[in-house]
């Protein structure tokens, strides 16, 4: 498994708006080959937006990534900033992570 | 529910390596106030490492962090680099994230 952390600045609606904003976008999301879960994060103090990505595959990853920052860019979107991650199995099992 | 993202430069040990230098330290954590779960996270290409955690409360993730980073200070590891944010829950459940 290959974790993907992704985030940027973000005005628009959050909450509830976003959600409903958003739905169609997730249940796209939610189909995408190789995706396990993503966790939508939002901070309306520091304006920012993004997401924790589990993708079961390196290559799964890298097509949604590749993606992804298209249709943000799409979206008005600058300054993404992204890393990509291992995930310590063993130590995440012991610190409860439901992988 | 809040999500603290956090990762530093890294070069010491990774896998099964990292995960039995550090098996006390994830039973520590594993048992933080407020915590709900911690994703380990490593990059050995870039010498990057972190975590993703899970609290149910912004005070449980700020005396976390707090404590944390002095840790991690105590280790040597500068260049610590971290994010708050809130979830967006409904998209996070059409994205099938475990929370």
């Amino acid at each position: 498994m290959k974790l993907l952390q992704i985030d940027f600045p973000y005005s628009g609606a959050m909450g509830d708006e976003m959600a409903e904003g958003f739905n169609e976008l997730a249940k796209s999301i939610s189909k995408e080959k190789g995706l396990v879960f993503k966790i939508w994060t939002e901070n309306a103090h520091t304006q920012e937006a993004g997401g924790i990505y589990i993708f079961e595959d390196l290559t799964s990853l890298e097509t949604y990534l590749k993606m992804h920052i298209k249709r943000l860019e799409s979206f008005g979107v600058t300054g993404i900033r992204y890393k990509i991650f291992d995930i310590n199995e063993p130590l995440s099992a012991i610190t409860k992570a439901p992988l």
